[in-house]
């Protein structure tokens, strides 16, 4: 046994069983180890932010972590906007990334960079191994740390000599991972007596608070106590649709979120953190908790939420299991072809059990608003705000359940960061229908500009938000990565194409022409 | 006036009036400062990677800087891969990074993250702003850091507020760079001892010392002293061609580099560093240096080495100019395409002046070897070793000389990390020729594989290195960014269809099936 097979084996002892690689020469023994260790399932992504990108949209559905494997400094470095927004939400997922030979580094060969100094701001935990010999140990470190809570990204350097020197037939270490932390007694006490007490709370839910059984638990508690439901605006998974209940999402805009949260007299922290404006603006406040609103913790992220949540609910006594009003489902659109009938036209049509990932930006209000309405299903949004996204996380979440439809509502113009992920979908005929939403603009842009005082959009300011010309055709970009795709431009050719495509196995892909 | 407009104002005040743009909320004054200030050409790249490799390939060509800008973190992440290869080939350029106001960093909003950390291990410069009256200063010290020989990577953030807030009416700051070194007399003329008392001297020629002046000089001293010439496996620019001396090319693998050196008793370095294997591999040494060769340093790359080759030369007394003995140019292929008659149908048929921009790995020995009797012509080769330089380089060496010709000599497995830069290509109209050495592996990795012991590779291996299925349309893929496109699987077809497009304005892309 060599150090590389030590990690695959420590790897599959603690579970992880699904590589997303895109190796180099200096993990050509970790390559090797994949052939002479059964087990492990290699995911080739033509592009690193597709395998980082994977490896999140897996660990969000599984809850435990998928091993990436990466190229050295550069390679890591192709991977690390989606490695940002992987630990924004709090997703377990261990980094493997290869680098020169321990006696190699000196000579600072062309590949020679600081991994450390690359990976550390996108990671929760770093290591570089120093021998063959602690390589297994490290590993089943990094897993651990992945997954304590609130679960992370822990990203492993694996020097190539470290995975090619002998290391005997040792035993194969496994580490338990921190468990989540309950809230005590006083706490749930403390809330419950506040939620009796108190008029005007507002409670914001978010990580696990806004899985099933904590959206059942925080549905139970509004009933029992009258206060309003918040989610936060990026959920790195939500369940949603009929008969779970639909907390408000927080409001993207600042201006926007501190109106939704006027006359709160108490924020209650349900596996959200307080929440913050997405961006400083001239005049605008970063904190989003209104003025002379108090904050009341009940579970943080790295708790468990739901466990909190139901010791709440059960200390108000509140009734079981609130039934949610039935929504109605939007009638299937007809006409001209928007962000309203692009909404529509999925939340009618979306199988029960569709894994929705939105990456949609500006085009994706209205199916928002209406999702709660659709069968029930999760919602996978962009943690960090680092685009480019969406088509990985559907890549990683159709490996994770291949039972389920996945549908990416995509932005066109994030779409083009990662779009190789489209190749990984087919190679693997993975379920995933794209649906990229092609208004040709960046359009978040477009509304900045003017936020920031543009008033007329002068030549140059147009010309780096209008994504057109050439138009980009993704119904070519698709065919040429191996997914067939069509271009719609009603919303009747929507509804019968995304029928036929939600209904057909393997990837595909719909140009909603907007 | 604002920071944003002092930045612009600084950079046209030093000669900097492109800007290879992927900007995003952050960098919105900016971007109205690029309307507010004339003359700034902003070129947009749908992906980070696109505007960095650009700005390389441009300071490659111009030996002058042009500017990036860049979004945050994890916009400088997807420009680092590129930033790294730029590094490597000392080529002087400004990296723009936007960032949260000052104010608002504090609260670790979804976008926050340590953009020095990440900035650090691929950059020679970094310095973030700490007001809007500083900004023009820092960027004036940044350009004067990436132009100090011998030219680097210099990163400027900028926060937020450090764009929008007033400056009023400053003098616009400019700084001198510090001038290359001038390699002493004691230096020349113990140089020039050297060569005229010793046999089985070997001159390893790097950086500036592969322009047209420098490989000129090392041929008048090599025809007087009868020293051999080699260059750097992957020069920065090195110019190529009828007529040009023709340095011998550092094989890339260390048994065969070592060979190569063979019998040399002094390392003489013009320019070079001591050369050193790409990879460590075992039992291999990581120097490229003969055991009991004597290295001696002309001229590093931060010196002037066409002045020192010039006084070396000079010192010998040796005659002007050698007249290059005549090269036949390879006759036009026929029948099977395979890197051999690519290569020919390239020498063959590529114009005067052309720029050859050349990723492509394992397809383009052959092509490499015919190159000195093309037409004289620029040669750029990825000089760090990470993948996807080629089409952003070839779309940046074309706006720096638009009456040029560039071809992009692209492995495709490579070509899928920057595909974007077609998108460019095409918006801009820019005159690149894209030949795609489409053998559909990722066959470098196959060699690696056998030289790392793996015998024959297992399923696992193979799937990490065969790039189909599904097979990658190169064709579909460049009709969707905009590019026209034709798919070759004959060298007949081949030289017809470069031969038309090599004539035609704009960009174009030849998959070339191997």
């Amino acid at each position: 046994m060599n150090g590389a097979e030590s990690l695959i084996r420590a790897a599959l002892a603690a579970g992880i069983d699904v590589c997303f690689a895109n190796p180099g020469t200096t993990e050509m023994p970790l390559v090797a180890a994949l052939d002479a260790v059964p087990g492990m399932r290699a995911v080739l992504g033509l592009f690193e932010g597709v395998c980082s990108g994977a490896a999140d949209g897996y660990a969000r559905m599984r809850g435990t972590p998928a091993m990436t494997l990466l190229h050295l400094g550069p390679g890591l470095a192709n991977g690390l906007a989606n490695l940002h927004n992987a630990r924004r939400a709090h997703a377990p997922l261990v980094n493997v990334v290869g680098d020169h030979a321990t006696w190699h580094r000196a000579v600072d060969a062309p590949l020679t960079s600081d991994i450390v100094s690359l990976a550390t701001p996108m990671s929760d935990w770093v290591r570089t191994s120093r021998s063959a010999a602690t390589v297994a140990g490290d590993m089943a470190d990094a897993i651990a740390a992945a997954l304590s809570p609130p679960g992370g990204v822990a990203t492993l350097i694996v020097p190539a000599d470290c995975q090619w020197d002998p290391v005997g037939d040792t035993a194969t270490p496994v580490r338990s991972p921190a468990a989540r932390g309950r809230s005590d007694g006083s706490t749930i006490e403390r809330v419950a007596r506040l939620l009796r007490d108190t008029v005007d709370v507002t409670m914001l839910l978010g990580g696990h608070g806004l899985d099933r059984a904590g959206l059942t638990a925080a549905a139970r508690i509004a009933a029992a106590s009258g206060c309003k439901l918040f989610s936060e605006t990026f959920p790195a998974r939500i369940e949603r649709g009929a008969g779970i209940a639909a907390p408000v999402r927080l409001p993207y805009f600042p201006e926007q979120a501190l109106q939704a949260l006027t006359g709160a007299r108490t924020l209650l922290l349900a596996g959200a953190t307080a929440p913050v404006a997405f961006f400083g603006y001239p005049g605008m406040p970063s904190s989003l908790v209104p003025e002379g609103c108090h904050i009341e913790v009940l579970a943080g992220p790295e708790a468990d939420v739901t466990a909190a949540l139901e010791a709440v609910a059960d200390a108000l006594g509140a009734a079981p299991a609130p039934r949610e009003a039935p929504r109605p489902l939007p009638a299937r659109p007809s006409g001209k072809l928007d962000p309203a009938s692009l909404g529509a036209a999925l939340a009618a049509l979306q199988p029960e059990g569709a894994i929705v990932v939105d990456e949609s930006a500006t085009s994706g209000g209205p199916y928002l608003a209406m999702a709660p309405a659709a069968p029930p299903h999760s919602c996978l949004a962009l943690t960090g705000g680092a685009i480019g996204q969406g088509l990985p996380t559907a890549t990683g979440a159709a490996i994770a359940c291949p039972d389920r439809r996945v549908v990416a509502l995509q932005a066109d113009g994030s779409a083009m960061y990662t779009l190789q992920a489209l190749w990984t979908q087919a190679r693997e005929s993975l379920n995933v229908t794209t649906l990229i939403c092609a208004n040709r603009l960046y359009r978040i842009l477009q509304i900045e500009a003017k936020r920031a005082g543009v008033g007329t959009p002068g030549p140059q300011a147009r010309g780096l938000t209008v994504l057109s010309p050439p138009p980009i055709g993704w119904v070519d970009l698709a065919r040429g990565l191996g997914v067939p795709g069509v271009r719609v431009e009603t919303a009747d050719d929507l509804v019968s194409q995304l029928e036929r495509a939600l209904a057909t196995p393997g990837p595909n892909l719909i140009e909603v022409v907007l």
